[in-house]
């Protein structure tokens, strides 16, 4: 009964959490909160965060979003983000046609391009498939990528997918749809992270390292 | 040699962190990660999930942030944040007009309204005296609170600043400035948290909560 106590003001302030003293104030925290992972105590130190800014630094934030999404081109081939209707990677002529490598998102393509190691092109699904969610091979972009294989150069298909039970499904479900084109099929490597200890690493990755280990070269 | 081999791959990625594919979601992403304590790569997942909404639902985002700033008002009793020239608290009959609670900032008149433990008014500084970052008494809201103290009806001022050195200097200020007044001058008291134990509570707050204590009352 005494330990109940103590918890009644926590228990008060989950229950009048969301009163604020202005409806612009609670319109704009709700907002800020359907941000992917904000709860109500960030957005409202964000959105104040934001009025403590002159009117014109709030109108260009407002506009930053409203102009990505309105303006923003999702590019021709790779349905990548772009300016254009062709984005810089697919336009370059110093990328190799020859290589396309298979991503989930946008993101996956900047986290590839910032490890400076691969030079060919991309090809965003929009996700990957997962029956649970209603995602089936349909919504992502496969159809699009089997024409591309087919009207272009492309010599290798570089699966660059989660490693879940949902990105495993959809390596599979394209390998599969690739398989007829002779197109050649690779998987990006899974195993130690880089300057990772033994010790620290889980027993898949091990077990996965060690059936995939790779010839040394002197 | 070989360690440093190791952090090659981190210092690569930190060189060539900020490329974008589009001129319009660097922007997006610059803007959002301008917010309270957001760095580039939380900016980008808010972005993108901004991103994957229709273009109403962004364009009531940043309707909300615009509409907040331009048409948002500052009571004009206690400087808290209102929809209108009076804020809720200042315009109600039901709230003790006796009494005035000094805080920082707007966020701390919801702080302490979820407690439910106060029915007073406030007043809010807008910050405290911070010599380093520029701040001085003209820059806050205490010029206002010694005209207020002098035209209402207070009987008592509570100051609920934070417990730093600024706060304490703050607090000493306004103190100093409301004494010829004769108005009673309180302070929110310091000491254990409720169902906090001694062992983890830090010696200057122990210290305090000693200093401070209560009659115990049958």
């Amino acid at each position: 009964m005494k330990k109940k106590a103590y918890l009644c003001p926590v228990i008060c302030v989950l229950m009048v959490m969301n009163e604020y003293p202005s409806v612009l104030l609670e319109r704009a925290v709700a907002q800020m909160s359907s941000l992917p992972g904000v709860g109500r105590k960030t957005a409202l130190r964000y959105v104040l965060g934001l009025l403590r800014r002159s009117p014109e630094e709030v109108e260009t934030f407002s506009s930053a979003m409203t102009r990505l999404k309105n303006e923003v081109h999702y590019c021709r081939y790779c349905h990548g983000l772009s300016d254009t209707d062709v984005c810089p990677i697919c336009a370059s002529h110093s990328r190799d046609k020859h290589l396309v490598c298979v991503v989930e998102n946008v993101q996956d393509i900047m986290l590839i391009e910032n490890t400076g190691q691969y030079n060919g092109l991309y090809h965003v699904l929009g996700g990957v498939i997962a029956p649970i969610e209603n995602v089936g091979p349909k919504d992502l972009e496969i159809d699009s990528l089997v024409d591309r294989i087919a009207a272009e150069e492309i010599r290798e298909v570089i699966m660059a997918l989660p490693t879940t039970m949902e990105g495993d499904t959809t390596n599979f479900f394209i390998f599969r749809k690739l398989q007829p084109t002779g197109v050649r099929i690779t998987q990006i490597s899974r195993g130690i992270a880089v300057g990772g200890e033994l010790e620290y690493t889980d027993e898949v990755t091990l077990g996965r390292s060690i059936v995939n280990r790779i010839e040394m070269k002197g």
